[in-house]
């Protein structure tokens, strides 16, 4: 549980709206490849999960909280921790970062599906992962 | 405070992701434009509140919970409600609907920032329409 | 051949970027609402030419002109029409206007796919109608 | 006028349409996120050409060919060069390949402008940088 994935990357002019900062809904955006690169990283893709387990992973649920606003050509890191888990859920903490300061942070909860849309459990290979 | 502001739209290409489903970054998108739209529609505009009053509204916390997906080409309303009121910022309720379904339902707290990116008032008027 | 599809949009601060105009990209996006919002208006829908038809259609290319910025708040209307058209693929003219000001030109080329990816027939009620 | 500027990165669910691709539009953003890593990748950056020489470079034209989809997960890499160039004005040429397999190309015409959007020169340094 005391696992913390760490994801860097930049802002482009993409991610900014005409605030002159990071438009509200794309942290999200940044979250979820930071989850992307977390599953990576150990070993699985979303990809794998769907094929070989008919696992999808979806959130549930984000509660987000806005700091301080990211600019354009900021580099930050997402700093991402699973706070709880459960045979067909888990809780992350989301943290991002520019240097030493908090920019958004975030809670998720995720949960499994299969391809009928059906709640299902995850995979014990990625629970092992996860609590290791 | 029972105002309710209702915004319909739909579901494009752009708005979906590989899973089939409007990616969950995106519902924060159509709960923008229903506000502007809410904002447009009691007289104000975005671009006014800058210009006249040197006052940005901005997302301080979304906390959103994804209850059923919506699909490509679903036709949708937003209807968006505020539940409390200060001088300086506002929460609102705003529940994505598809016929009679509840999609998402979110609490989104808005603070008012000048363009030093200070905490200032919310224009007098601009209370007043919310409260009427 | 020479029917016009019009469709009308505004611009939102997911449409804009740190320059404060739309992002350049995101023109791609107005323009296939428009297109969705063209093969609607003629009875049809994606979702149902995927159904009935096994047809998808994709873009091929897309030559894009950006002559003046789009901004914030904008009142911006898309107008298409087809230019030339075969049995597997078809051009469009697509033109975003403000008013009387002409924002960008687009020349896009698409074609009707299968759902494994090989190109297909566009169905016959389609070109009709686009012929028509 | 050879040099090559490569630029690696892979597709988040946030790039994908409902078609189970990249969406058309996206890949507009990956060829800016190149064109903008290149610019640091020869010591300049967008935001020191504004402040320091009130220089803004925008797209003024984007002709693109979409030659084979790219999907979810997929490491791709955007290899541009610049194939024309004036004292205001620049062509690339921009490919996106997925290991040996070209997915788009495009050809973007870019222009130096200044804060009140007017067509001015591009800084001196920039042009030897990129002739060098």
């Amino acid at each position: 549980m005391k696992k913390e994935f760490i994801y860097n990357f930049k802002v482009y002019y993409e991610d900014t709206d005409a605030g002159g900062v990071v438009y509200y809904a794309n942290y999200l955006k940044f979250l979820e490849r930071a989850r992307s690169e977390a599953i990576y990283s150990i070993g699985f893709s979303n990809l794998d999960l769907k094929r070989t387990n008919d696992v999808i992973i979806v959130v549930k649920s984000c509660n987000i909280n806005y700091i301080r606003p990211a600019k354009f050509e900021d580099k930050l890191s997402v700093h991402s921790s699973i706070i709880s888990i459960s045979k067909a859920s888990f809780k992350m903490n989301q943290i991002i970062i520019r240097q030493e300061e908090k920019i958004t942070e975030a809670e998720v909860v995720l949960v499994a599906i299969n391809s009928s849309g059906k709640p299902t459990k995850l995979p014990e290979e990625l629970l092992k992962k996860f609590n290791s």
